[in-house]
């Protein structure tokens, strides 16, 4: 995400930098590939940049907040700062105060859609807070911000229930197609929902195979899902539920790839194959897994 | 869906017979207009139906199994017993066991789609087991009877995992709009999946509306499909959490609508602002609740 975020920027005619120290090869090979000019420290970075964007796995969006907090203290500079990370309202609040303690400026912002490209503005970056508006002076440069109020909360609070929907369903769907593979019952529940529910059997047939690379990203935001839902007096364990089926991914072997290196897991019953196999390997000893019948297998 | 079932059958030349022993005033009602004979008790019933459909909500299947095993080893009957709830295939074994240790041919069954309507085959009745073959005489009479395969446990698990979709994926919209809500964000919640997800976002206009006065069913099944995922090797939380919605409508003024009385929760936002509402009297006791901008209300 933050590549194709520099790179729609870049030739938007923005200058990006960005700060490697801790970054993969992967991070390496994409920033420089993005144009993305990589300064020597971090310190360097909240002076030079008028506009910093965060945009990380959840669990190190803290992290970050309190280098750059510590870089402007440092420094003097007073950046904006703003959250792009897939977080709990109430935690993109304590990082505001931890930001803005410092003398940031801070914006919530959510980011919604694939990766944006060049030309086509298929991604949305919602924001919010007393600064959101100052974000807007992206949309000169290719992205597409959208201010949706004026505290800090709402932007994240947004990509919160729109993520529930697109991952909770992939996790919800991963989860029923490889329980009924482990019963032997792939091939008449993919006949029957063909039947009866195929948009949302075409929208699993689509999504599912794009998801193993990204399962290691998603627990943690499937927690700040939970976390926000518990926030306004719902069950956590719909979403959670969500995060155990991404740990299962992450653990299994469709956790190695990345989205350049795809082996295996291209199509949902490649997915739901690799998924089910040590399960089915252990039914056996678990006397209340129905018995597949042999001549349907 | 009982009455429906008998309907069908009745316009198809059968003759169909109940107990209404200890059953709502609705269900009585629901019988006669169906044109179903009431018998005096349910010796009467194993002795005069070749054939038992038990249609019941999932936590009643077990004592209904007890009551027909003991009936039938009164009277040395010998019908042929289908269970057609939405129980996890483990429970199903159990009544299996209890039915025919009473001298019953057990069919394991699952019923997929609407209520049945006369002249439409829209509902499928699975069935798998040993004497499933038998049950599909019905199909010359108005039904849509499909045999998966020879074991007890196939039909049941295959309702489980596609009721874990439809009923999974109803709880889950409901829960993210009703948690958009609360935080005042449905507004652009709904905006942006008009946009980028229509066509699940139509799914849930559609179904949500509908499922209020099926909640309370709906709890015991969650509940059997997380036992039944859990038995698999999965996790049991996604479906515990859907438990926990339908728990949550049946508990709100919406739970006490009956499908042929709907006053309130004719639409997505009605059953979400119902739902909601509650919820947001108490989010200024909560710090962790983003509070929604005024001007955007």
């Amino acid at each position: 995400m933050g590549h194709s975020i520099a790179s729609v920027l870049r030739h938007g005619g923005v200058r990006v930098v960005t700060c490697l120290e801790g970054r993969s090869d992967r991070t390496r090979v994409l920033a420089a590939e993005a144009g993305v000019e990589a300064l020597p420290n971090i310190d360097e970075v909240v002076q030079q940049a008028e506009i910093i964007l965060s945009v990380l796995v959840p669990a190190q969006a803290g992290s970050l907040a309190k280098l750059l907090a510590d870089a402007i203290r440092r420094t003097g500079a007073r950046p904006l700062v703003a959250d792009c990370n897939a977080i709990a309202p109430a935690t993109v609040g304590e990082l505001a105060a931890t930001l803005e303690a410092a003398g940031a400026r801070f914006v919530d912002a959510g980011i919604i859609g694939s990766p944006p490209t060049l030309g086509a503005r298929n991604t949305r970056i919602y924001a919010s807070g007393e600064h959101a508006s100052q974000l807007e002076v992206l949309n000169d440069h290719g992205l597409d911000v959208r201010v949706i109020g004026s505290n800090v909360g709402q932007a994240s609070g947004l990509k919160m229930c729109y993520a529930a929907l697109t991952k909770g369903l992939t996790a919800l769907g991963t989860e029923l197609h490889v329980a009924a593979d482990v019963m032997g019952l792939s091939v008449p529940l993919r006949e029957e929902l063909a039947m009866s529910q195929p948009v949302i059997q075409a929208w699993l047939e689509r999504l599912i195979p794009a998801m193993p690379p990204k399962a290691y990203r998603w627990v943690g935001e499937m927690e700040e899902i939970a976390a926000t839902f518990e926030s306004t007096g719902l069950t956590p364990r719909i979403m959670l539920g969500a995060a155990d089926i991404y740990r299962l991914v992450e653990a299994s072997s469709l956790g190695q790839e990345t989205p350049e290196l795809r082996t295996k897991g291209t199509s949902l019953i490649d997915v739901t194959s690799v998924l089910a196999q040590p399960l089915k390997d252990n039914s056996d000893q678990q006397r209340h897994v129905p018995k597949a019948d042999a001549t349907k297998r």
